[in-house]
Formats: C-alpha cells, sequence, structure tokens
C-alpha cells in the first residue's frame, strides 16, 4: 500500500530498542506560510519524539513554494516551485497541504490520494466545496485523508466526532469557529473588563492585533464559519454537506445596542456554526446547517468563551453536553494538529492499514434555511397608541408564530418628534424561520410599526433561559 | 490476527452495497451494571448504524454476571457466571469489561489481549494499578487496548490525549474528574444561585441526588481522582505512573470559609487532578502528579465547570491552552466512549490492524510532591501587637518562602478574649511543597501565632490572578 515500498516494522521501533531500524517515511508539503514553517519547526526539534511515536523517522523529500528566495531556512535542494511535480514523485509517502484555496490544489491532492499517498490538509475551503471527490479518491485508493486543523485550528475536534462519538449519535453542533469574529463581539460586550466598543472600533482593534485579515470578509460575512460548518455537518451526520447547503449570516450588522439588548435578556451574542439532525426517524430525518449571530443564555459554556479562542459545543444522545475549547487559528496551534495527523497516518501505514475513513452511508437531505425552526428576537418602534399590541400581536399568529414575552423598553426607541413612540422589545417561540421572516416583513408593513430597529436569533442551546420566560 | 478468522471486507461495507457480508465481529461483556445495560441498549438499537461505520456487523457471544437472574432482559442463552470461560472461548473477537476493581478482572484481561483479543475496559482502579502489565500484553499479542471510559466519562480524553497531540508537546493537564466532589464544591459555593451550603448538606444532597456512593470516601477522599491521575500522566508523557506516585488530598477538610475566602481573592476551590512536565532537557524532566483542592482564578475556564460536570484543560507547547468538558459519569454517557472504542477496535480489525499503543519510551522520573513547585493560601490568627509582621516574615524568608500578598482579614478570626486576636491572609509566590509544608509548622509553633487557620494550595493554570498581586 505504501508508494516508498518498505514494510511495517514489527515491533515497532522504541528509542533505544536494538533492531534493524525501518526505513523512513518521506514527506512532501505543499506551501509554506505560517503554518507551514511552524510543520517545519516541529519537524526538526521533535524529531526522535515523533519516530518514537511512530516507529519509523520521518524524512522531507521536498517543499513546494511559489518563491523559493523567500525562504532561506528551507535547504535549497529541498525547495521546488513544481508543486505537481513533487506530489507526483513516486517516493513521497505523505502530502502535508498549508497551501489553502480551492484550485490548483484540489488536482494536486486528488492525485496523491489516487497514487495511495496519505495526505492531511488544513484546506476548509477546498473540504467544504468538494470534500466528497477527496474522499472518494481516498477511499479508491485506500489512503488516507485527515484534516483536522481545517476546522478549530489546534482543537481535537474532527477525531473525537469521527472517532470517540462513532457509538453514539451526535444530535447537534453548535461552534464559536471563527477567532475573529469572536473577537470583534467580545470586544463589543467589553468582555475583557473595560466599556464595549462599537462595531467598526472592535474591527479596527482586531485588524491591529493581526486577528482579521486587511479584507476581513471572509470572518465578518462568515464564510470561514460557513466552511467549516459544511465540513462539522458532513462528518457528524455522515451526510454530504456543501458551503452552499449552509445559510450563513455574518456580524457586520450587529450593533452595541443588540449586545446592550442580549444583556438585558441574561444572554451575550456569538457568531454560531450550528449544525443539527432535525426530524425523526418516522417522519424522516434531514440536516440544518447554518451560521448567524444569536443570542445565547450567558449561562452557557460558549457564553464564556472570549477574545479570539474557538469553542465548539456538541449535544450526542448518549454522551450529552460536551465542549471543546482552545485555539481556533495561528501558525503553532493549527501545525500542532497538522502534526496529530501526520502522526496517525504515519502510524497507519507502518502497522501496514488505515485510519476511519468518512462515511456518508447517511445522505440525509439538507433542511432549507426557511424550514428551519428558530427563534426572533425583534425590537420594534411602535405608535404608543392603544390597541397596538393587539394588532401586532395579530400579525404574530396570522403568521403561526407564538410570541414568548413582549416587554416595552422605556430606554430606547421613539418616532417622530409628532408621533409619540415606544420600543417594543418580542420573543418568540420557536417557529419556521420562513413564517418569522414573514412575520417580520409583515410588521414592518403595518402603520403602527415605525420601525423593524432590529432582529437576532436565539438559541437556547438546551439550557433554560429564565429571562426569556421560557425553556 | 482475528480469533474469528475471517478476512478484512474490501471495501468496508456500507449499507445496502450489494457484496457479501463480512462475518460478524464477535463480542463478550463481563459485567451488566449501569454501563453494561446502556452498552447492550446501544448495541441493539444502533446494530445498523455500528455496522455501516465498521464496516461488519456486531454480534454479542455472552454477557459474564454474577447472578444471572437480575438479567432477565439478557437472552439466558448469552448469560454465564463464568466469566473465564467466557474470555477463553476462541470465538471471541473483542471483550468489554465494565465490572471494575482489581482482581480477578487483571487476570482475565490479560488473559483477553494474550489471546489477541480487543479490550474496551472503563477500569481506572486497574489501569491506574497495572496498566503496564495490560498494555504490555497487548503489545506482545498485537492486540488492541482501549480505555476512553476510565477517565472523565463521555468526554473524548485519551483519544485527543494519545493521537490528536501525538506530534505536540504536552506540558500540563488539570483537571476536575470527578463529578461528585464537583457537585459538593459547587453546592458549597452556591454556584447554582441560591447561597451556598456546608460540607455536610452538600455531600447528603450528592447522595440523594445519586451523586455519592453511600460510602462517598473513594470520591470525597480523592481516591478516584487519584487513579484518572495516574493514567492521565501516563498517557501524556509516555511514562509509567501509578496510583500511588499521586499525592491526593480530599476536599473532607474544605470549609464555607475556605469557599469565602476564594471568593474575596478572585477564585473558586476546585478538587484538581494536575499532571505537569517539570524540569528541563538541560536539567532533567521529570513529571509531577497530583490531586488537592486548590483555589483557581475566577476568570478560568475551569472556575464555571459546575455541577456533576467534568473538565479537563490542557496545555501543550504548540496546541497552547485546550480545554475538554462534559459528563464524566452516568451509564448513557460512559457507554458512549466504551462505543467509541469498541467502534475504533472493530474497524482496526476489519482494516487487519490495530490502533495506536501507549509508548513508555520517556519512562520519566516522578518528582516526590515535597520537591514539587506550589502555592499556599494561609490563613493565620495572630496576637495583634507590634513586631508579629515581622516575625512571621522571617519565618518564611528562614524557609525560602517568598510571600507574594499579606492582608488583614477585618471579617474573621480572633484569639481568646484576653489576647487580642487579628487574622492574617497570606498568600505566597511558588516555592517547593515541603518548604511551604515547613514553614507552616513553624508558623503553628511560633508564640505569637494562636493559629494556622487553614492552608488552601492556589494553581494559577497560567492565568493572571490580579486579586493575588501576582501573575
Amino acid at each position: 500500500m505504501s508508494a516508498g515500498g518498505w514494510q511495517p516494522a514489527e515491533p515497532a521501533g522504541r528509542v533505544g530498542q536494538a533492531f534493524d531500524p525501518p526505513p523512513p517515511i518521506r514527506l512532501a508539503m505543499l506551501g509554506c506560510g505560517t503554518v507551514g514553517r511552524e510543520v517545519l519547526r516541529l519537524l526538526s526539534e521533535h524529531a526522535d519524539e515523533l519516530a518514537a511515536r511512530i516507529g519509523a523517522p520521518l524524512k522531507l523529500v521536498g517543499v513546494a513554494v511559489r518563491r523559493p528566495h523567500r525562504h532561506p531556512e528551507i535547504p535549497a535542494e529541498l525547495l521546488t516551485t513544481d508543486a505537481a511535480g513533487l506530489v507526483n514523485r513516486p517516493d513521497v509517502d505523505v502530502v502535508i497541504e498549508v497551501v489553502g484555496g480551492i484550485d490548483p490544489v484540489r488536482g494536486l491532492l486528488l492525485d496523491a490520494l489516487k497514487a495511495g499517498r496519505g495526505v492531511v490538509t488544513a484546506n476548509k475551503a477546498l473540504l467544504a466545496e468538494d470534500g466528497a471527490s477527496l474522499a472518494e479518491a481516498a477511499e479508491a485508493a485506500g489512503a488516507d485523508l485527515y484534516y483536522e486543523a481545517a476546522v478549530a485550528g489546534a482543537i481535537p475536534l474532527l477525531r473525537p466526532l469521527r472517532e470517540s462519538l462513532a457509538g453514539d449519535k451526535i444530535v447537534r453542533i453548535a461552534g464559536i469557529v471563527n477567532g475573529t469574529t469572536n473577537y470583534i463581539l467580545s470586544a463589543m460586550a467589553g468582555a475583557s473588563g473595560g466599556a464595549g466598543t462599537g462595531y467598526r472600533e472592535a474591527l479596527e482593534q482586531a485588524t491591529l492585533l493581526g486577528y482579521a485579515e486587511s479584507d476581513p470578509s471572509a470572518d465578518v460575512d462568515g464564510f470561514d464559519a460557513q466552511a467549516k460548518a459544511a465540513i462539522l455537518a458532513s462528518l457528524a451526520f455522515h451526510t454530504r454537506v456543501v458551503a452552499s447547503d449552509v445559510y450563513c449570516e455574518g456580524i457586520t450588522e450587529v450593533t452595541s445596542a443588540d449586545i446592550a439588548a442580549a444583556e438585558g435578556l441574561g444572554c451575550v451574542v456569538k457568531l454560531l456554526a450550528i449544525c443539527e439532525r432535525v426530524g425523526s426517524a418516522e417522519v424522516g430525518e434531514s440536516v440544518s446547517a447554518r451560521v448567524y449571530p444569536a443570542m445565547i443564555p450567558a449561562g452557557h459554556p460558549l457564553a464564556s468563551v472570549d477574545g479570539a479562542y474557538n469553542a465548539v459545543f456538541v449535544e450526542a444522545e448518549s454522551a450529552g453536553q460536551l465542549m471543546f475549547y482552545g485555539q481556533g487559528a495561528g501558525g503553532a496551534p493549527t501545525a500542532s494538529a497538522v502534526l496529530g495527523d501526520l502522526v496517525a497516518i504515519c502510524r497507519n501505514r507502518v502497522a501496514g492499514g488505515r485510519g476511519p475513513r468518512d462515511h456518508v452511508h447517511a445522505n440525509l437531505p439538507v433542511q432549507p434555511m426557511g424550514a428551519t425552526p428558530t427563534r426572533y428576537h425583534i425590537s420594534l418602534d411602535v405608535d404608543d397608541r392603544a390597541g397596538v399590541l393587539a394588532t401586532i400581536a395579530g400579525v404574530f399568529a396570522r403568521h403561526g408564530v407564538s410570541i414568548a414575552t413582549v416587554r416595552q423598553d422605556m430606554s430606547g426607541g421613539a418616532g417622530p418628534a409628532d408621533r409619540p413612540g415606544a420600543r417594543l422589545v418580542i420573543v418568540t417561540h420557536t417557529a419556521p424561520d420562513a413564517a418569522l421572516a414573514a412575520t417580520v416583513a409583515a410588521l414592518a408593513e403595518l402603520d403602527e410599526v415605525l420601525g423593524v430597529d432590529r432582529v437576532l436569533r436565539v438559541e437556547n442551546l438546551g439550557r433554560p433561559v429564565s429571562a426569556l420566560g421560557v425553556a
């Protein structure tokens, strides 16, 4: 099975034991940016330890980069600009891909897998777009495809989902999987102690600290979280979910007023990637995958995850509630995840086997966002006159949306000077998202409604929210 | 390698695909209590799903119990009282052990491993006492030994430590690994909202709720956490650490005054299992493993883990800070972990290989508790007279212990009516535990000291504790 053609060492080598050392496992790396440099450092600094854990030494045979002169730290004979040539070298056992982007990486990794080489990749965009092709190529060739680093960086998440919970049934995943947006929302909430800042100011801070790119769109518009949600949903529910299946709203519209409103309800605002198994065996199961900012109860374990940290909350039928917390990005943390995968693939090769593959046997349909049950928190500026509440309640009723709580917010909201205004804050019970959206649209049309100030979704995540009056 | 003698299915079966179904993997279970019953339920309810994930169906061939008449739900032909006979049946592929206790289980599992059968066990006491013998037997026979359920129940922890962080270097593990004591400490702190209770009352609550056994010693004296610390330290540091290597103090001496004192410092009290890599490559590395109640900063992710939940905080060189959170006990959560291991072993058998083994190549010495650097929080009742602070500071200095903060606690403490007393609260910097203990003993001998009210260790866990005046 190994392209290198060497035999499994039996027993696997421990440092200092006397027997013929097994031949090295030969590695090729595609790309050498922040993560790649850390991978090279770990490979070099921990060479003995890695050999002991794997049972064979590792040998780097090439690094494909665009501009070799920018990598004086790498021996010149290892550097190449010919990524395809490197991937197709017959003596390469495992390919580590830290380039990112969909093409030309897709073709390179497909070539590697088809040739039976193991592949470690951190490429969330590619996996969320076309992970199925990679998985099929791996399956057909009996090759290993590992990608722990693609979601939540250093946090061991995909392996627990795929292996530790293999005998369980995952019901829901709700994750803070983008550190940039979590940093921004934490800063807006004043989580580090001071007063909260506005969105623009928080984004500037994040950029200064290097958490946000100069073009922050992939983060703040939710696309990064969207790709990760697709990967998580695919893995958790044994179903193919691609990025475009995932409903996505970013945080660019979140205001300080939203954060304050959440606080008033005993909640905080987090950008969540939610993957749920919905329906039942009787009526048919499907998968919901979505990304949006939502209010969650302040007592929920996810609520206290601040700054650039990531955390993923998992609910499984037997295991109950689990949470995984750690750094979601950065060179060293991501390299740790890459190395963990590399060790696993290499151990599999030494043992003459391969790791668990991705199953898509469930093949559940993806539920459209409109049919997904959610809850809304709605702030309305209304005419402060008799009967207005009855009119508004009637709109909810006509759309089949049940109201959990209504309160009048004395602090904010007002109409024009000539019309006495009041701010109503309404939290609904769960209803299909389309019904909620239609309700909001109908409210906006009402003469009594001066403006729909803001809509935010509310996610209990299995915890009672007493301030909301509903479990 | 499989005792069943069947061939690996290639490719592994997906439900509905047309090829000869592979023969079943044959399971024997030892014990059938709370966890065992849940394992049987999951094996039955999820049979198709498990077969799809494994690539072969599972078949239970026997369950060894002490009193068969107590298990009317299990077909009579599967029940036996002859555990040794069951384990040695030549047609058994994998043994699931949920009996607990050291003997006779040790001999049964050694027999199973020597015969090449896979073993899944939740037996922390046995693993902490003699995991090395089991690991050696597994290694010699090329058999799989998995025990995720032995530490922190449903939380995927051992697999991430062993596999996900295989390319990293674990520096420290600090875990809340006993739900009973965490429930008691949470109740004493009033974590669920009300006022805190005393230790006795909290223990009674825990017993009523079924969290504590009628003899709670294994939990409250720290022995359960001690066994888990030994397993974690062995795994994390590739070194043999047994339960008796782990320094252990329970929570029976923790008072409401301790909890209040912690709150005053911006801390909470948790029973921690701490495993650390100490020293350096230059001066020699060793391992510290210890269990005791300690003050930790209220802002630390572990601090908000309340009730019967478990959480384990891991620091690794590259990955940084990670935390794993979930249910540490209970039938269904523990069964989820057992099933995850079972699926892994069965997948390995289908693939004709085996999983990663436990390496003890590092063989680090275990640091005695006296040499382990810790910090103390000390409450002293002293004579309120001139010079007392200088005398006390002199005792610390003579023992080489540096004081971080001293403050006079106006609320509590007093001497007898005829001697005006003051309560001093002292927090030290880090010093060897023996030096700290000797300091406390010397303080108690001082004429000026009316009493050493209480000593609690302080663990920053990598976070600054501003109230303590030290990072």
